[in-house]
């Protein structure tokens, strides 16, 4: 941390801003400028914020020189994590997020809808090359009014096609007091409007599962990142992180893919990175070409939404694939992975 | 809704497209152009989104034309909603929001920090004008190693200084399971990061509390009262909206406090609408003019962030008022209130 | 210039760094820490940018102490900067902009369309009170097929609205080539799409008239003051900076009014700040209500589209208030203003 | 152009308005319902705008169907623009951009400083398989107090480095008082910060060579296409555009890159799009993944910065590569390019 004084500042409220400092148990350099003071803290300063020095009146600006999260951390862990989804279960087949030698792929339909719906989409991805099944069972959405999800029903169903295809699952949690229904649900998806439900962030990091973090809808970078440090702390170090599309102020796509987030996240940090094109751009004819871009780019896995019959999905019919297209991304997708020499 | 399909549309598709939305009990208007067919829709469309057509190869565009909220909309309910805080208990003098005679403000600090710190706040908001103790029990800090407040202690002093200043309290609550702890708190918050986490708002529907729902850090102000339709659509409809600040691409104030939301709001609304100054631009001298500004807009309400020694502040320091400071913005506010014929 | 650099830069790197530095003139304040070896750069650091030392391997960060700005500063020019519009003309009514006083009004119709048009729009904002006229001669449209204004005859007609009413004239120009026609208009208007078309500020820099200019579309405050600076360092002092609204991610407005750039720029430069509320909202009905929060939030002036029949306007025709509109409006400003002790 | 009328809407008023529209030559569809009018209009509306009908009080809401743009538009012109840069003449070897079997490299400097710095730079984006040169003469900086460009000085220079390598060169254009210095410049570009300066956007739809035109720092996809309709309009039909990094909240890099934009300008419009992932980002390292990202994504050809020695370059000395790394990445990108059968 960085506090740059101002140029007015009295020598005497100087001395007794630095005596404060240091009975935090911190170090101090000071630099006296001809204009200003700089002094630099020294030590542990991650419970520190930039705002808590800028109520006193001889402070002029103050700014973090470390990055506010540890655990997630490249510098603090310097090889990349790589974290196994499904293992240890009979018939299920495990995959592994990470290991710089594969792109695997989750996919699945935005809902559970049907036995029949979610047991047709299993075998259609695993088909094509899928690793892991997604489909959602609590739906996050903006009306009341609108379909909320088959609910522990949904989850039920995951486990039948779990045991008909051998594909670890993928599922979202919206409550803590649901976390009692995941304990066959191989990967916990964070949705991006719960990225800061700081209570649900500490309960996961104390359950035994993986997490998929998703960014949030304006969420930075940062943010992110301390988002996993609060599962980290909390015990849970299997933490996925998913750009899953940012707001800006053009509408054309529902949101902005931010591809820069992959080489940025892996030199910043060691977790793994998800790109989820469906829920970034929402419009199905342009998830295959996303999907190249996010493995040119570098991203450890994709998520992907697939229905047998999009244009009667009950949610988020716009951007689903149908099975016939998913298998063409998954031949184009798998040359692009090829160039640094990956496999789905 | 409205839909327009695509100018190669086939007679054929466009015919089982129509029999598909009569199927849902919907009625059509078709509008055939040179160009264009358009295909209005007729009946309760709140249950559908424009996504739910997209999927249709013949669709071309898709937009609502009601607003997708009922409950919350001014259509459906063109009287002011006005919310009674702190009502029939003893000692308690009982705050009115949305009446348009008054501007009441709610004032206290960022964090409940110890007795003798509520105590000493309660007495000084009180003693300015202001109508709510407001303080916070449980923090939504995006550190995990940041003071993360004092939890249920928090209530338990506010529930003192509540008896002791006779003021209703406002203040913030994070997760469900927490809301047993609730039922002495007049106002329950409900914070910018979790303006979009359903289950807690369903939760907040069901229980019989006036809650202050803030607007999300990038949330649009469709999606803020689409929220509140979660809470009144499960049978509470004692809701106040509140405008915090929004994310933009300009970091000189920590958010944008968007005041053009207080007209917009009340016209397409009824509840009554707060303006939070101090988490808006994060900057203490700035708080008091922009208060001044958020009484011009109209807003029903102010809540503003007080401390009797901000440097000390085990949060937000950089923009809590000292009491002397907030005497004299309420003094101007009084002035401004005034202009419309409104008291504080 | 604060400059950090990288845990592992090796002392002869570091050496070297430093003497690049010296040789550019500037002091040096170096502060080593256990992580990180911080660099101070003293003297005139305006001509440097953080990423001119983002090249070297060594350094991590650079950030700015100082403003980039100079002239443009408060720490510059202490006192406030009161800008006359429209001295010594016979028959011309000059109007004060920057003397704490006043609150004066900009009025006129988005564009200048026809003799009798821009008459009779004179006329009935002279007789609210305005205090300036405005109409667009030369219109920036995003479309090439829409209505372009009428150029220099423009310019003409606002000249005889001028000798008709005695109000000086407010006028957008888009070209340096048409410079030589402004000779007649009083105060010059940069819009928002120009703001960094730093060829048409350096040439305003050379004139001799009064420049309102506009923030930019998604400009930073920050390049804002960069680009009055544009206009002052090349020799014009008399810069009126405006807030027209900024573009984020809800379209609930046009744009969003950002109130806190006027207490913000009040602060950090002596330059008078004018608020646009129409171009701002673009919608008719907002206009008064948010004239009245930025009366309130201290700005110098307002700059308000009227035209005498707004649904027959040949541009921007949903946000010009008709006179009777105008004169509510004006009536309602000046009790705003009366807090202050201002008058219109 | 569809426009909603309120529900209270009077016979006659609507009779009134649409008489207006007919006396416009449009033909209009009037679909009834329950709630809501909803008016079709029908033939040219590219003149018109949603704005116009707002002022309309008994209008709800208008929204265009048809795309404002046209001759910039897939369905105006459904094959794909291929542009030839540097044709006929001697010793320059032409460069073709949007054929969709090549994936061209514009290279070389952020700003001309020196003909040695220039020669040394062509020869050496010439020799890593680069196919046109770039270098900025007239230099769009924030700051009046940064190096401005060479000017005049900067396009001879370059004219040398074209002659010595033969590859065509490409250079910004800033006034339109300097466009008689553009004579043997073979592709003219138009900065984000000038992508709304109307004047000069239509002198180059006079002018005959190639534009390339960047999306402004938050400009829409619509809006980009509707200043490529500027140029066209006024007779030039060969535009390039030019996605370069839009500004979100988030400031982890300079710009956000949004590859969307390919896949979606494809689809809407026939121009070739190029890619700059140097001012996307702003950061050295990252430039090449995402260089990566945007062959995969689909663009036509990419714009890079290269510099024999970045960290003393003049300007943007932190986005710029080393040749040895320019040469790396142009390996890459073979590879990348030879998935859909292109070569560089």
């Amino acid at each position: 941390m960085i506090v740059i004084l101002k140029k007015e500042a009295a020598a005497k409220d100087i001395d007794s801003f630095v005596d404060g400092i240091k009975q935090r148990g911190l170090g101090v350099h000071i630099s006296k400028g001809v204009d200003k003071t700089i002094i630099g803290l020294l030590g542990d300063t991650s419970k520190l914020s930039p705002e808590d020095f800028l109520a006193n009146d001889i402070v002029e600006s103050a700014e973090r020189v470390s990055a506010p999260y540890k655990m997630a951390s490249r510098s603090f862990h310097p090889e990349n994590t790589v974290v196994t989804i499904g293992a240890n279960q009979e018939g299920v087949i495990p995959c592994v997020i990470g290991d710089g030698k594969s792109l695997p792929v989750i996919a699945g339909p935005c809902s559970v809808e049907t036995e029949e719906q979610i047991l047709a989409a299993a075998q259609a991805v695993k088909k094509a090359g899928a690793r892991i099944l997604r489909g959602g069972a609590y739906k996050p959405r903006t009306s009341p009014y609108s379909f909320q999800g088959l609910g522990v029903e949904g989850i039920r169903l995951l486990e039948k096609a779990k045991k008909l295809t051998g594909l670890p699952v993928c599922t979202e949690l919206m409550a803590i007091s649901e976390l009692e229904n995941f304990e066959n649900v191989d990967l916990i998806q964070v949705g991006a409007r719960n990225f800061q439900n700081f209570d649900l962030l500490k309960e996961l990091g104390k359950f035994h599962k993986p997490v998929l973090l998703k960014r949030g809808l304006s969420g930075t970078i940062s943010e992110l990142l301390m988002s996993a440090e609060y599962i980290m702390a909390n015990g849970n170090e299997n933490v996925i992180l998913c750009e899953r599309g940012i707001r800006t102020y053009d509408g054309y796509t529902r949101n902005c893919l931010d591809l820069s987030a992959v080489p940025y996240l892996h030199k910043v940090s060691h977790l793994p990175i998800v790109i989820d094109p469906s829920h970034a751009c929402g419009i199905r004819w342009m998830v295959p070409v996303l999907s190249s871009a996010a493995a040119a780019a570098g991203a450890d896995a994709l998520e992907i939404e697939v229905h047998c019959c999009p244009e009667k999905a009950w949610s988020d019919a716009s951007q689903q694939l149908p099975p016939s297209e998913f298998e063409k991304l998954m031949d184009k997708l798998a040359k692009y992975a090829a160039v640094e020499g990956r496999t789905l």
